[in-house]
């Protein structure tokens, strides 16, 4: 509790574009989120009053961080489960618990709990708990049909820690690295999906509208809300997939559900992560309530605010570096030309210095034509990154 | 500019509700708003990471803070003219500037000025100015009838620097205070409007849908965006006032111009503010830009953004603090039910303590049918404020 306000103090450890955002929605509730940061520099760092700077996978700095915080939540899935169940145990209210990541942080584990819940996944095997990987790759490979696909359980995201391999040769280097390892059929894909929820405490739980997510060399650069021509009944069937997880697993927070929409009309679960996640960006301006704001509300088991859409069609860019030779010397004259295109697109830049592919920002587009939202969406995230074509 | 991001370091005077919801805005355009605070526990010192404590009325913490500022912006009309163009001519650029200020500053001349611009007033008179203030309030009450209203020239704001007096006696201690003074008619009127524009120095400008400002006891505690049934020929007439105010006066960010409409269906100036301004905080979910945002586009001269409402209907209630006995000891667990009775209204906490008639934060309710929207922003703060009535 912040005695100057009468109102809770909710640490968040790391200091990225989640915390950055997810510290605008505090201040609108009247408070300031206290951010465990790598660096000074870091995105939410840079803007927050409430900074420390210092190590997650550190239980001292853990422990000192969550000294006077109501509640400790997660900017990513990196701090060691083990640390949150010793804060958890220590008396922090931890949201999501250790329990409940524990199935965001092991690819593993999520895919043998959801099998457990029978919701459907790409058929998978654990290859380093087999004994014999490469033995176990051959059977797997001849049972499914290669080319399959080999995830790191742990420490992978936006298409790192995910290989695609079309041989037990393409493997091999892959075994070398010495990361535990997953295999999973390659699906044949229509497309890929996400069912954004927040669960809190008290088992209030609340869904956004499935969204579609448009990937490029496995990195997420569109979302489209709500998913285009997508049967009612499998977005029911998403949302009941994401908020029967979220209740099972006992999540506390956001939660997004990334999906995969077969060719032939099926709903695989790919991953899971208990945060606010890029999947749900669009709800900043395209929800009544947005993820930012949720999931305060729910990790303070606050209760959750409706998740009606504010306009038809919301359709969200990431900005992503271009090129080394295309990286603006003037970022800020671009913004001048963008907002002159696009005067009604929302603009977000997180902070951080431009880097060939990095995501440094997102931008939003509203209204209710699909292709016309979409196209000033990713035209003016083109712009933005890569200025005029030739 | 910020070497680490590449954009635009804003400096805003002041660090109050409209400093921290101006911060907010900075967030997502890649910034972090630069703040001088009078002290660190001002609403918005509570939430920026780039906080100067120092005095507004010193040239020399001005100057310190003004160092590295792409643009210097106000919270508040207090800064010192002279000091404001002593910034300019050492080569800050001030938004808006000592010129444009002055009119906010000083009633006398922004009476003058617009009576210069042919926009209309209610019938004033500069006390002061007339050598024998007593003789000149007698003569004015005769030619327009009492009561009148007598304002401090400089520093009035929320019913602070007006009086409503019957008599030439009751205007004696108001006269005896010191305080430079105009008087003004008392004129009849059907509501207060406001007509909220934005500027850019290269004479871009846009305006909001005008508002109504419903008032108690002098204060500001309702915002009705569109004003209901009003005349779309007055509408026009309130919003071409505005922008002429802002163009002929060279006003650089959001200007607010708060009207009377009179009983006999005119409209007149009863001021004017150079900033964010409480009749426009509903554009934070109400409109494509909020005000906040287009200030910072405005005075960074950035292309403005569009100003197309969000919902047919959006109600703004001041929350407004309660009597002594009913102050909540505990404003968190009223947050628990309004969240739960009204999931839909957006709530905004400024960080400030709770005291009898503070400002402490306000509350939007968006939606198609006014009294639906009205009666539920309305309850929703009388909630937070005053608890359940018996």
């Amino acid at each position: 509790m912040d005695a100057r306000t009468g109102l809770p103090v909710v640490g968040m450890v790391g200091a990225g574009q989640l915390a950055r955002m997810t510290h605008q929605a505090a201040i609108a509730l009247g408070q300031s989120l206290r951010i465990l940061a790598d660096s000074p520099d870091d995105g939410a760092a840079l803007v927050a009053a409430d900074v420390v700077v210092g190590d997650y996978r550190n239980l001292h700095d853990l422990r000192a961080f969550a000294l006077g915080c109501d509640v400790v939540t997660w900017d990513h899935e990196h701090v060691p489960n083990e640390h949150i169940a010793a804060l958890a145990a220590a008396g922090v209210a931890t949201h999501p618990s250790a329990n409940a990541l524990h199935f965001a942080q092991d690819k593993g584990a999520m895919r043998a709990r959801l099998a457990q819940l029978g919701i459907d996944s790409p058929r998978w095997i654990d290859l380093t708990a087999s004994g014999d990987p490469a033995a176990a790759l051959r059977t797997f490979g001849a049972e499914v049909g290669w080319p399959l696909v080999l995830k790191a359980t742990r420490g992978g995201y936006d298409g790192r820690g995910v290989w695609v391999v079309e041989s037990e040769d393409e493997a091999a280097p892959v075994f070398a690295s010495g990361a535990r390892l997953l295999a999973e059929e390659k699906v044949a894909i229509k497309r890929e999906l996400a069912a954004d929820v927040a669960r809190s405490p008290y088992g209030q739980a609340a869904a956004w509208p499935v969204v579609e997510t448009v990937q490029r060399d496995g990195i997420n650069v569109e979302v489209i809300a709500p998913a285009p021509d997508l049967d009612p009944d499998l977005a029911d069937r998403a949302q009941e997939f994401a908020l029967r997880v979220a209740k099972d697993l006992a999540v506390t927070g956001v939660l997004a559900v990334e999906l995969f929409e077969t060719e032939d009309g099926r709903l695989l679960v790919n991953e899971l992560a208990m945060r606010p996640h890029n999947s749900a960006h669009w709800t900043i301006e395209g929800s009544r309530t947005s993820q930012f704001e949720q999931h305060l509300r729910a990790v303070l088991d606050y209760p959750l605010g409706v998740t009606t859409m504010t306009a038809p069609v919301v359709v969200m860019a990431n900005l992503l570096g271009g090129p080394e030779d295309v990286i603006p010397k003037a970022i800020d004259e671009r913004m001048h030309h963008c907002m002159a295109r696009w005067p009604d697109v929302k603009i977000h830049f997180y902070g951080k210095a431009l880097r060939p592919g990095r995501k440094v920002g997102h931008v939003t587009a509203l209204g209710d034509d699909l292709q016309d939202v979409r196209s000033r969406a990713v035209a003016a995230a083109d712009y933005l990154m890569n200025g005029e074509r030739a």
